[in-house]
């Protein structure tokens, strides 16, 4: 049962009625807002104040001395991608002395899945919020194979791939996209979430409605010979995690219209190899940081627990806007993927609602009966009851490569600090 | 819980070894079967023993005389269609004097949606059990318009529709399953029931994976310029219950795998105006039939609980298998369409595994932690636990149309008999 927890320690100090207003805001604006894919675009090209030396990773920003492990392999691997460098020891030298720069996804209105590598020739789907008129980003999917350059890898294998997306599939994605005057996100999320996804770690049902919803196009541009049509569809069929990428940019461009002064809802969730970071939609820009998150996985056969390392990820976004692990009820298939059971998935699920300010309007839970998802992680809450946001993700090893999937838990941290900042801003209100 | 019923009644004396040998026998092979469907052919080029005068229908086989309301008027349609007859005075004294055949879906190997009127031009899905070699056929959706020839409608729009499947649609779907070498049913009905189809009454994955599966056929046909290609897709990607007509055929092609002598379990369970009736593995082709079912349903607006009409049904040759209704636990978003809550059709799940002989070892549910979902249907648990086989169905309305959707009972009277025949053949075992 879903219970509703009362303030009950210092927060109460924070409890008040404009602190109300602001979230009901926040709120309203979040599940008002309606993410549009118009268009797929190279990042130099879109990307607000983009330039051509910059690579971009997940996580609140940092100094390229602070990226360790494999994202600092991904990030050397990025810029050995877009040939800012000629080997690793150049590419060191050059992040080192500042002629490649690294930025934050966020500060680009970019999410990125895991690593979350950005280089300027890398194509992004363009997402809009035709509520709100702001535009979000997010790039593409590398493929199934576990080498990825998201989860630290970079080898010939994994430039011939992102190659092929950079040359074959996004210009023919995005001019299906085009043809199709842009391609409404929200429905078929909500869709999606009727069939057994919870678009973070499963997008099964959400890949295959794409395709679907890009077929018109598709049948225009066989019919007038528009290359690679072909291979991106079979590339497009076998690929069940294509939405994703779409999800996160539908679910950024979306958060993003929450910011709100005195809000204390949760406008981002991401991490990087130092750790986890929030955001408040009250607070403009700021991180606030804590540790890595807490996690709960099951590993592909041949890996172990000690594996397991943090390389930065941001597609907690989804749980930002009541998907993913906010919807897991949705989609309890993925107990063979990320282990649990259907009861403690549920559980978890409903959990979440102690912590969240409203249901979602649109995005809903067959099995509560059509309830909306717990929506908008209020950081008071999460203080008061000392339920942790859970969020649905893989889990990259130590040697780079996906080595399992599973839960993590945002860690408290965040939560006071993000407090404690909101207290010295805005008082007792 | 599921409680696991102990016999209580008379029917004890049919608790023997030899018939539990039976029904472990009968079990295995509806479990083990491997519908295939292999091609798509007018019903009568594929149809045994098919004549160009015969229409068919569902449920047990009835004289002329005995069929009423809107499945008597479907039959009409049915040689209207064919051109069999001239006009409705003219079909009507055709069947009369025998000019024109009646016969039983069952009876040709075949299954019928709703009135099930089958006629010799009309495509049909040939399915293929890969195990044992039989083959089952079903033949096309009409497309999402309620006025439907199944559901008892015949005007020109009706005639239109079909004639589409029969020179449009079908000739595209059946070459697209030739390339492909036939394509194997089982494996996307198992992915279909984690993706929030049962596919009985909804079966939106289903066709998304029936349309992927025949991309690569399709990407071929176009450039091909093999001719309607393009508008078949199109129909395709907006029917989201184009599936049910492979869900029926694969079900009936692993039932009919059933047959042992001896055996309890159910291999058919059919519908006609006149009452339900079930066949069992161990006795051939005999039908046992009893009233009507009972029901439970939603309408759409504007329609009425005393308009709703029996005109035949054969779909519930999905439960029989252990899909529909003994996998509704996998669609919980069915609430909306036939009305009841999650946890109505959850527990309505777990009853079943109280009536059938084991859990599919194929067919899981995610909500169960994947345990397999109820399957082989055994008429003695039927009478000594007292829970009848639920099915979910379109419910048709005395106009013709359909007009709502829901549950239905299979009624006791079926069971009740078919032991009692069992006893007669088998004695006490």
């Amino acid at each position: 049962m879903v219970t509703v927890h009362e303030p009950t320690t210092a927060s109460t100090k924070i409890w008040g009625s404009s602190v109300q207003a602001a979230n009901d805001e926040a709120f309203r604006r979040l599940v008002e807002a309606d993410p549009w894919v118009i268009d797929v675009r190279p990042a130099r090209d879109v990307l607000p104040g983009y330039r051509d030396n910059l690579v971009l990773t997940s996580g609140a920003p940092m100094p390229w001395r602070a990226y360790t492990g494999g994202q600092r392999e991904a990030l050397i691997g990025g810029a050995l991608f877009e040939g800012l460098a000629t080997d690793r020891e150049d590419a060191i030298a050059k992040f080192t002395d500042g002629s490649i720069e690294v930025g934050a996804c966020h500060d680009y209105n970019a999410v990125g899945s895991l690593a979350g590598i950005y280089t300027a020739s890398m194509p992004v789907f363009v997402v809009e919020n035709r509520t709100h008129g702001n535009v979000g980003f997010c790039n593409f999917y590398e493929g199934k194979e576990p080498r990825r350059l998201n989860y630290g890898c970079y080898d010939e294998g994994v430039h011939e791939r992102l190659e092929h997306v950079n040359t074959v599939l996004a210009p023919v994605v995005g001019e299906a996209i085009r043809r199709r005057g842009g391609i409404a996100l929200k429905p078929m999320i909500a869709r999606a979430l009727r069939m057994g996804d919870e678009v973070h770690s499963r997008n099964a049902a959400a890949s295959l409605l794409f395709n679907r919803e890009i077929l018109p196009s598709i049948l225009d541009m066989i019919e007038n010979s528009v290359p690679s049509v072909r291979e991106t569809m079979l590339h497009l069929a076998e690929n069940d995690y294509f939405f994703l990428r779409l999800s996160m940019a539908a679910s950024k461009t979306s958060a993003d219209a929450m910011s709100v002064p005195g809000s204390t809802l949760v406008s981002a969730m991401a991490f990087s190899c130092r750790g986890f970071a929030i955001k408040l939609a009250g607070l403009g820009d700021t991180w606030f940081e804590g540790p890595p998150p807490i996690h709960e996985g099951k590993l592909f056969p041949g890996h172990t627990e000690d594996e397991i390392t943090w390389m930065g990820g941001e597609s907690p976004i989804t749980e930002t806007v009541g998907l993913g692990g906010f919807a897991q009820a949705c989609a309890l298939s993925l107990q063979d993927y990320q282990g649990g059971s259907p009861e403690v998935m549920i559980e978890r699920n409903r959990e979440m609602y102690a912590i969240t300010h409203g249901e979602n309007t649109t995005y809903r839970i067959p099995l509560f009966g059509f309830r909306g998802t717990p929506t908008g992680i209020d950081a008071r809450k999460v203080l008061d009851t000392s339920v942790l946001p859970v969020m649905d993700v893989g889990l990259a090893g130590r040697d780079g490569g996906q080595i399992g999937a599973g839960v993590i838990r945002a860690p408290r941290e965040c939560f006071v600090r993000a407090l404690d900042e909101h207290g010295r801003r805005y008082g007792q209100s």
